[in-house]
């Protein structure tokens, strides 16, 4: 196994690339995750490793045919985390899923927190549900952050970025109506609709919704609460909306 | 109104300490906030603001007499936030409520990260719970980080930290029993117990409940979950457990 040294060698870049910039990611079809929890995750679930940079020496056998070694220093330097005991291994995005058909979808528009993108893909394999999507301004999905907030549901649940449009014909293509999670005076209280078959869409914090996606939603529905709350923590509304959708299954 | 210019102006050290260390909190019966959202919320939750630091000058009119101004070098040197605008302001530690009786409450147990307590309050108030009870090695309730994540709750939610026998005591006098969230093969289904009258347990999401909170437990219970996931985000799990709790009140 070879063992780099320079900040310059072409993989130490990659990897630090893969590491702060979305668009190369999405160029190279390849994210970034980091230590043996995920690994191990990624392992059970099959996913495609497609190398592993390990921190001074190897630390478990690998079917991985790219594998390196780096000393301290500059595995800390290719590294988004501080003082990881890494590995640091690359993972391939799987394909879209765009031609599937969903049985229950989570959505999320303008979600820019990573540990909330993550938590909300880590709750959704947990509950059972279909799909998670990102629609407008939310925090990229392959982001070291958002991967390593899913635990490893990163290389389990279905999840896609898409445009309005494209989540239309997707709901439209699975026969799945929308509803919108809102503050408003129309929103009906979430236990007194069937919401089993359906996509839920759940907006950022500040500002709920925007005017587009409510014009895609069948309904609106609120999670009640109390009179001096605004509103929930995102990933905790996306949750309690998920076990909603999966609670009536035995 | 004063402004201060000195690194040793004792007010600056005040507020260093507040913002970094847990026993001078206790000891002083303080804490520290940031920001205009935080500052609205507790005016309007009538929480006892002690002291205020401006940014540059001050932005609004305020009742409380100890306020002062500092140029934004040495503000950002006392704030625990990069680049915040301001203001950072102290608040009173409300009394102790072991002395209360609850009709429910939320017990965390070695819950490490700041913003996972904080969420949980947040979400406590606003399902109407009536106490957050914190069990042994759990973030502090008073840091900067989790006053940041209540989102303005820590002004209203009853919340203390206390030890197991406390919580024993605590729970005795008000007469509920525990229900302890358990991944084990004995725990029972949360959508089979009735828990609207009870305090539910949650554990760190590594290691769980400890054998000393599982052996005051009544019952152990679970929420179901996808065979491939090994958990749940504390702060999610501990809001489904309260959305339950708080589920079949109209």
């Amino acid at each position: 196994m070879d063992t780099i040294t320079s900040r310059k060698n072409a993989y130490i870049v990659h990897l630090r690339s893969l590491s702060g910039d979305a668009a190369y990611r999405q160029e190279k079809g390849e994210y970034l995750c980091d230590g043996h929890k995920l690994l191990t995750e990624a392992i059970a679930a099959d996913a495609e490793i497609s190398s592993v940079l390990w921190k001074d020496a190897p630390m478990r056998d690998l079917p991985c045919k790219r594998q390196f070694c780096a000393p301290a220093e500059l595995f800390d330097y290719a590294s988004p985390m501080k003082n990881s005991p890494g590995p640091l291994f690359t993972v391939r995005m799987p394909l879209r899923l765009h031609e599937d058909t969903l049985r229950n979808a989570i959505v999320l528009e303008n979600v820019q927190d990573p540990g909330n993108v993550g938590t909300v893909l880590r709750t959704a394999a947990a509950f059972g549900i279909d799909a998670v999507l990102l629609c407008g301004d939310c925090a990229d999905l392959y982001s070291p952050k958002t991967v390593r907030a899913t635990m490893g549901a990163i290389f389990r649940q279905r999840a896609c970025t898409l445009s309005r449009e494209e989540l239309t014909d997707l709901l439209r293509q699975s026969g799945l109506p929308l509803y919108g999670a809102a503050l408003s005076e129309q929103a009906r209280d979430v236990r007194k609709v069937d919401i089993t078959h359906c996509a839920v869409a759940v907006g950022s914090e500040g500002r709920g919704l925007s005017e587009e996606i409510l014009a895609l939603c069948e309904e609106q529905i609120i999670i009640p609460m109390d009179a001096h709350s605004e509103s929930l923590n995102a990933a905790v509304a996306a949750s309690v909306l998920m076990w909603e959708m999966a609670r009536e299954r035995e």
